[in-house]
């Protein structure tokens, strides 16, 4: 659980970012950046900031940011009632990311991650994103990722987003986000 | 059309707007940045510049980049073989943006437009966007916009563009760039 004084701090955090790399936000926003910390506390090993632009049933778009070496854990987007699931695309807008994805695993990854979560990291394919640079996702497809060493924003463009069907491959994952009022 | 040394300066001077904004682009999309002036040759009145990230069957997304008073002109993106038209949310990044649409008409309307063009913009409801603010058009819904004097760059987060099926409503409209080889 993260305590109402973090939660603060984290958006004030955010906003320094968002401001060094010209991302503006209107006031409301700022107020709802969205803090997930997967159930852990653990926010400066597996974390993630969001602002969601917009979410509508065909089309979704969102800031993600991530602070260093910050971990958005393996998952995928399944097919829901017989739906596709979400396609995403992952835009680097400043800092550095590393995506993980299904195939041929890389020998010396860039990510660092803590030991304890290792078997739940279990795809290995590394694209570096650097800003201006961009992957797309199928529906469906495993993936996870880490921020470089200073932090990462991160657009993402997608269909629409269904957070509560995700699924997470380290079953201790819970990804509604529990804030302290 | 547009002369191959036009097409030169004004993606040079799109390259300043995107630094000045911190929107990374790489080389490729530098390269290819289109350039839309509606087969007017009056790139000043009418034109638009694009970046599109993704166009996949399902989702797109493209940065948008008008120069000062540089109008889109009317259209709307219909329904085709039975799916339903473009979904667009516009986000401004930089600058400022006059977007019109369906509803009540403003008296005293932000927007210049050239004279003999008046009628062929029809829809006179107002929404202004500063930089972080964004308005989202459901499918088939007529629109036009302009940007400020100081030009404006807007994210564009929409389901499939097709660009060859939208209707203007300026019949000498040719939204397929003719640009001198």
């Amino acid at each position: 659980m993260i305590t109402k004084k973090q939660k603060e701090e984290i958006i004030a955090k955010c906003l320094k970012y968002f401001k060094n790399a010209k991302i503006a936000l209107t006031d409301e926003e700022k107020r709802n950046i969205e803090i997930a910390d997967f159930g852990f506390g653990r926010i400066n090993d597996f974390g993630i900031q969001l602002v969601t632009y917009i979410n509508t049933e065909r089309v979704c778009a969102k800031e993600l940011l991530l602070f260093p070496g910050q971990i958005c854990p393996e998952h995928r987007h399944p097919e829901i009632n017989r739906e596709l699931g979400k396609e995403e695309t992952f835009r680097c807008r400043w800092g550095k990311i590393y995506l993980y994805v299904p195939g041929e695993p890389v020998k010396n990854p860039k990510g660092k991650i803590p030991e304890d979560k290792k078997n739940y990291l279990t795809v290995w394919h590394e694209i570096i994103l650097n800003p201006g640079e961009q992957y797309t996702l199928d529906a469906d497809t495993l993936h996870w990722f880490q921020a470089g060493s200073k932090g990462a924003i991160v657009s993402e463009f997608s269909t629409r987003s269904r957070d509560e069907a995700d699924i997470w491959t380290d079953p201790e994952i819970k990804r509604i986000p529990e804030i302290e009022e």
